[in-house]
């Protein structure tokens, strides 16, 4: 017999390049014999890693299954009565598995691609609804990262929208949640303004004479962390009087029974969605909402999804009001927010849709009758529950025993709210049951005494909500598993096409990384749950730390930050503590290239810096000239500098040591982006070649899916020098949590898919953590060279190569013929793909990753598509056809478009629905349709909807 | 506060119908007030229960998984090494998320309408290519149900085929399986000829002066259940020179490296597929395969996928030959086999697919090569392993110490197979380890060393296999999850639209039932496991066989049987075991009435009995005067009746006591076939109302997915009578295993899915399976109130209703125009729907059952569909249109086709296409196109190819 050959590796799973012929082949047509020799070319000598990438040998998926269980195994599930924001409930497992843990869904992008995405945006249009529904406010977004960032980004919103009262106070009532008093106060204190916490149901607000003088805003919680259901009417209206805007933090579950915040005049409403079937997670990710009264939605932050019409005139779901966000509006944004929690939310919309506002309704019900049954039985044995209106919590004082009562909870498998020595907090949810009720009296050694409604009359809800038919028309589980294929259907994800999105690495995300993040023993663990039942989430998320510190170079990371924009503010807010802590607080200058991702820009400022731009050189590196003179005229104040690496124009630039060391010499930190980290890894190490902080982005290099627009996870690494002021747990007294600030509402943030990223790891070791980065480089300058004939690349690095990305030029296209990029973007559907990156980081440019996980043929597939959309333009450039008549405008085609009978366009119903049906490349019978047409963007901006349409406006 | 409203039950979500208003107009429509009238009126009082079905009270979700986690923890996981068989095998993720627990692929039915089948037949052309190819046989079958049944299939296929030497012996190796052995024993018994057991490398064929006489044909197992990789090509040259056919039972993986029968001249193999990615799953349900040499293909019995075109000349996939099969040839079929294990052959074909041949030789050595070492370990320890040649598996002698070492390898995690009390077998497997191997070697005190290769020169494989580009296209896992989509968006399964189809009951398979049954703790269990690792499986399958005792009314229930056809077998033989231990030897006549699915007869040949025909009334019912004298002219050797209740024509015969009562009177039992089940749960018991014996079918009634054609489970169910002629256990002897006839290889069948249907019985409780019976014959009575103005509904019962289904007739109409049924069965998938049921049970109609889960909403859209098609068929009798040139007969239409820029037909694209396109049941975006149009079956039979066709075969 032949000797073994060498053990198949995961790796051969995770990159799409088959060793022998593909990369030959590949080598070739770029002009290298290795990859190596690419890699030697392409990357820097002098940012090189000098030894290779070190990690635990390479594991199996077998292997790694069995680690996984083993650390699930050390984590101990309970009953979870802590809430405090985090409530346990059922997942529908229509929805678990149909959602969760369907690649149709998680696999998705951002939906800034309206025409494939129309099946995540309707679902997201759900999630307004229901909030807005819920609320009773008028506009929602489509999701924030979590509750306490929610009401961060609400103060924001009240400072900027308040202009009268800019310079007033922000009052906390004492009710709120402490993560989210702990959150605001970072922000406040970063950005010099002045939060007070104040018990206004004691106290009553602040009077204008007081020390905190005039107020800007509000912020109530609703029932507040105690249980009580609060009267907020009556302070609603004095705030408002007094010149100051209210937000109110709601239970959304609550909400279905109580009077809503917009009925009693809150301006902004925040709040979580996770108990509408979003596991607890450890954390996150959670779907967080935001709804405001009218008024105030060009200053809401975040992605808000709104109603146009295709060029058929059929109403189409398209992101609205997009000149708010980060990425054109910079440092003027509304906030620094990118990702949002997408899949979160849409499970929680699917879980609105499924049981119907009678079933919401029932469960809250439900779930109140268990906790009034509670308090009933506990004051009946003589223990004092002092809430008058509450509605799932209560809170109840055992003098000197609280601590005596958790360990006894604890030993049956119940976990309370420890409040302080004398008071403990109890949480009922969806998942209680008449027996729960019954251990926990016992606990107390009460017997059950049924309980009533404790909540008054007048704190009852009277108005309806989520009357539309959405939430009443899938009610069976045949509708719901029908409902969510069909939107599924509408989109395209990787499941079905290469998403070649440059500097969003949209690579695979392998299901055995995916699949233990629904495992019990991690999916029910809340955030705030003992540590002795905590062991296997902190051992993996340890482990997961060490191992992106050791790859990138740094020397501590915390993965808190449950966005890539949290932990840009994670990074520069260390850096901020860095320079106080020395003294330095005039250190407060941001440089920012000209080409950076409009988040930094909006994080620098966030951060309490101000931004000041550098130049770029003609190839698309930093103008050094510019950037010596901008240190030079701000050396005194320098904080940072926030570069990119690879830029973002995808090219490394040699002189990047050069530019750190000039920073450094002024007294400055370097802060690097670690967006493209999928380009360094194993090769180059940002905490060796000049960075001080930089934050990685998990949903990019490391497999986090990005599930249509979140969950991101945006983990902060950093040297030595600014470990003691990385972010600090929410959870915990400032005393112990120590000098950095906290970023997320949890410990560990969105800690529930941290698994998938350690899987990777794991499986991939360091040997294939580097083979993939070549991949990567290696089929990104497959892409560029062959079609760079067709569409110029713009900016390239040593060798005439790019990193992992390519930007292709269309601009003097553009010029010449009027076709536009978008306008290929979108005829690129019409063949099947997903659009490459739009007009970023250079305008009227396509920015092509294919990333390593792409296969020859896909790739090959790609470049004819784009090849044959050549051959249109030229047509055009031809004067055979106006770009106005032509497919590429007049692109995508839907099936209703091209079986129309009354088909007048000057090209055939074929080209435009099977362009390339002559070629090998067209062989495809699977052929995608997009549910609508090109999208009228403006219109939907101007006429404003962001709530489900009536079904009549789908009607022909 | 109100009062709470009811609890929402799990019976709402497996519903279709709301309660209240589509109820109401249901009723309506229909002319009845209630469901209780209707059933009233529908059910012949004489057969109604007297009192509400009893089970345990319905429980929650969330109750039924935490149960179903109780009951898995209850088992016990273990290295199992027992093989006989069964090998553990690691199903790769992305193949377990994406066939094993997508919807698209499980919910799917029986390709029986090829056009929306194109998806799960390529994979199971696969399945057959792989086949092929590692056998070296040319024609395969797209799975049977298990490898003991597909070697009882085989010596039937021998039987059949040898006619020369008919009344010759049937010879079985002593190496075969014994569970092989008990099965081939009891089916030969049955049908009276003879088998017998040698040990042929000892003793050589029999001669034909011996006791035996000629020779039929030969059964030898490669390797052995010794673990010996046997030389036969010598002895089947022998046999074969003696007028004898050769079967070769051979392990799949064992094939990529030792010669394969095929090349040793082998007529037949089969085996199973089962270590091909597919779970132990306790014994079942698993994918045997059978292939067999030219010229044997008209006599193979099961499901054959072949290759033909559609009317545009593409390459298309249908199955092939289907005149072989039950369903048309009845008694005289080559098979009773009706249902295969579609869903565990395609998991096996994408095992091959995504290892290609290089990834399972790479597995297959690694696995000898463990073998090699513990063998050359445990010799080198003095101790006696005989095999000269082996693969996987070695007996080893421990004189006297077998149970000793065997209870120390359980307590060490680690399952051996006892064969006696001196002699231990040992299996590996792809799981194993070299911390296996050591742990086995320590076990037996011994040290490891290294082993080689223990497979003689002459007996290893020099041939290719696996060539075909799809073996080694989809390497990657993105490729992979790419191909495992478009194959299932390539068909329509219930998850995308109602599979109308009459007596299939195409119900909701709710995620919740399915869930468990890829946990590790049922999943991973050897079917002879010792008793003390099954205690939850056991504890399951004891409670879901009492529960269908009680639903059905009878004694005893045996879930052993894993398709209906083998249900029936195994309760034909009850009933014959019965009549034989009453010394009635001559009864062996079954009356079937001429209405029956064909699998009855040959169910009732393949038990030994001879067919008698009882005419249809021209009500549909039984005719009463041809029942009686058929009766009366066999009484002496009347056996049995077979019926099927309601009747296959979709009514509730209201003398079915009276048919009953007759063949009792005569000396008959009665069997009741309980393929229509679903209209009795709750409301009558088979067991009460007359029958003896009745199978029923978990992938109908008991929620089972069809999962593409397999698998299926049918349990035979018995009054106290027949219960010690029930099912024996083909693992135990003869003397354990009682009076019954082992029907599948493993005790419990198809275990690994009985939580499905265990979980299902328990979500809905008594009640909620009686309404799910009352809200199925709700919809069928719905539909065939609605369009019995356009197609008259061929049979009713009392009050003009049917049960719950019902049979629209299209004679008068095919007459009058020439459309056909099958012409209204394709064009339906134009408006997006799958076929109802064609042409079964009378030609020339389509019969179709909406079951409970339908909602109102898709059911009218199917009723518009019909409406609309109807009007379409008027047009050809107004002569506006002739037959030939309509919309009808040019169905179903693809893409291709509607966008295609020549275009001629007579009727517009749009109509093609979209033909509801003006009205609110057309409003749906969701356009399907067939990938396929009609396919010519002819052509395919014709010119049979039953592999891969190669790429360039789907060119333009």
């Amino acid at each position: 017999m032949t000797e073994l050959t060498s053990e198949p590796a995961f790796a051969d799973r995770h990159i799409g390049a088959r060793r022998n012929a593909d990369v030959a082949h590949m080598l070739k047509i770029i002009g290298y014999d290795s990859v190596d020799g690419l890699v030697d070319t392409a990357v820097p000598e002098s940012i090189r890693q000098q030894n290779a990438l070190t990690l635990q040998p390479a594991l199996s998926e077998v292997e790694v299954l069995r680690q996984l269980r083993e650390l699930a195994a050390k984590n101990k599930t309970a009953v979870q009565l802590i809430g405090q924001g985090y409530y346990d409930t059922v997942t529908p497992p229509v929805i678990r598995r149909n959602i969760l843990e369907d690649p149709a869904w998680y696999t998705a992008y951002t939906p800034y691609q309206p025409e494939i995405s129309q099946g995540r945006l309707e679902a997201l249009l759900n999630f307004q609804t229901m909030v807005e529904d819920l609320t009773a406010l008028p506009i929602a977004n489509a999701s924030l990262l979590d509750e306490a960032t929610a009401v961060a980004e609400a103060v924001l919103l009240m400072r900027r929208s308040n202009k009268a009262k800019n310079a007033g106070v922000i009052v906390l009532d004492a009710d709120v949640l402490p993560q989210t008093i702990a959150v605001v106060k970072g922000r406040a204190e970063a950005l010099g303004f002045a939060v007070v916490v104040i018990d206004l149901a004691k106290d009553g607000l602040p009077s204008v004479e007081s020390e905190h003088g005039e107020i800007c805003g509000v912020v109530l919680q609703q029932p507040g962390v105690s249980g009580t259901v609060h009267d907020q009417a009556a302070l609603i209206t004095e705030a408002k009087e007094r010149g100051a805007m209210v937000t109110v933090a709601a239970d959304l579950l609550a909400l279905t029974l109580i009077v809503p915040p917009g009925e009693q005049g809150a301006d902004i409403a925040v709040g979580s969605a996770q108990r509408f079937g979003v596991p607890l997670f450890f954390g996150g990710p959670h779907a967080a909402y935001m709804a405001v009264r009218n008024g105030l939605e060009r200053s809401l932050p975040g992605r808000l999804v709104g109603v146009s019409k295709d060029d058929a005139g059929t109403p189409a779901y398209r992101l609205a009001l997009q000149t708010r966000e980060q990425h054109i509006r910079r440092e003027k944004a509304t906030s620094n927010i990118c990702t949002a929690q997408a899949l979160l939310a849409i499970v929680a919309s699917m879980y609105a849709v499924y049981h119907g506002p009678e079933g919401l309704k029932w469960i809250a019900q439900r779930t109140h009758r268990h906790a009034a049954t509670l308090a009933a039985s506990l004051r009946a044995a003589g223990i004092d529950v002092p809430q008058q209106n509450f509605f799932d919590t209560i809170t109840v004082q055992v003098p000197g025993r609280a601590a005596e009562l958790l360990a006894a909870a604890e030993a049956k498998g119940v976990n309370f709210r420890p409040v302080d020595a004398d008071t403990l907090g109890i949480s009922f949810d969806e998942t209680t049951t008449t027996e729960t009720v019954a251990l926990v009296a016992g606990i107390f050694g009460a017997e059950v005494v049924s309980g009533d409604n404790e909540i008054a009359e007048h704190l009852l809800r009277s108005s309806e909500y989520l009357t539309h038919p959405v939430f009443h028309a899938h009610r069976s589980e045949t509708q719901m598993l029908r409902y969510l294929r069909r939107l599924s259907d509408r989109d395209l994800a990787l499941d079905r096409t290469m998403i070649p999105l440059g500097s969003c690495t949209m690579k695979l995300n392998a299901t055995v990384e995916m699949e233990s993040i629904s495992w019990p023993e991690f999916a029910g663990i809340h955030p705030f749950a003992p540590e002795s039942q905590t062991a296997g989430w902190r051992e993996l998320i340890e482990d997961l730390e060490a191992e992106l510190a050791t790859i990138t170079g740094y020397d501590q990371v915390s993965i808190q930050p449950n966005a890539g924009s949290q932990g840009e503010l994670a990074g520069l807010l260390a850096i901020r503590g860095y320079h106080l802590s020395r003294g330095d607080e005039q250190r407060n200058i941001c440089l920012i290239p000209a080409s950076a991702h409009g988040t930094n820009a909006a994080s620098a400022v966030l951060a309490g810096m101000k931004v000041v731009v550098v130049a770029t050189a003609a190839d698309g590196t930093i103008d050094h000239e510019d950037l010596q003179a901008k240190i030079d005229s701000n050396a005194e104040q320098l904080a940072a500098i926030m570069i990119t690496y690879p830029s973002t124009h995808g090219v490394f630039d040699a002189d990047v040591r050069q530019v750190c060391d000039a920073v450094h010499a002024a007294g400055g930190q370097v802060y690097i982006d670690g967006a493209n980290l999928n380009a360094l890894v194993g090769l180059a190490q940002p905490g060796q070649f000049g960075g001080d902080v930089s934050h990685l982005n998990l949903h990019k290099t490391f497999c986090i899916p990005h599930g249509g627009g979140g969950p991101g996870v945006g983990p902060v690494a950093a040297k030595a020098h600014l470990a003691p002021f990385m972010p600090s747990d929410a959870n915990k007294s400032a005393h112990e949590a120590g000098h950095g600030v906290a970023i997320s509402a949890s410990k560990y943030g969105s800690a529930g898919v941290l698994p998938i990223s350690w899987a990777y790891i794991k499986l991939m070791g360091g040997d294939g953590l580097t083979e993939a980065t070549g991949s990567a480089l290696l089929a990104a300058n497959y892409v560029a060279a062959s079609l760079n004939d067709y569409f110029p690349v713009l900016y390239t690095g040593n060798g005439g190569l790019v990193a992992h990305e390519c930007i292709l030029d269309l601009r003097e296209l553009t010029a010449k013929t009027g076709v536009t990029a978008e306008d290929v973007a979108k005829r690129l559907i019409d063949y099947g793909f997903h659009a490459p990156t739009l007009a970023f980081p250079v305008a009227g440019t396509l920015m092509v990753e294919p990333t390593e996980s792409e296969d020859l043929g896909e790739i090959d597939r790609f470049i004819a598509a784009m090849i044959s959309i050549k051959g249109e333009i030229d047509e055009i450039a031809e004067g055979k056809l106006a770009v106005e008549e032509s497919p590429l405008r007049l692109s995508p085609h839907t099936a209703n478009a091209v079986v129309n009978d009354s088909w007048d366009r000057k090209y055939s119903r074929e080209q435009a629905a099977f362009p390339l049906r002559n070629s090998a490349a067209g062989l495809r019978v699977d052929k995608y349709f997009p549910p609508v047409g090109r999208i009228d963007g403006a219109n939907g901006d101007r006429n404003l909807i962001c709530s489900c349409p009536p079904p009549e406006a789908f009607e022909n």
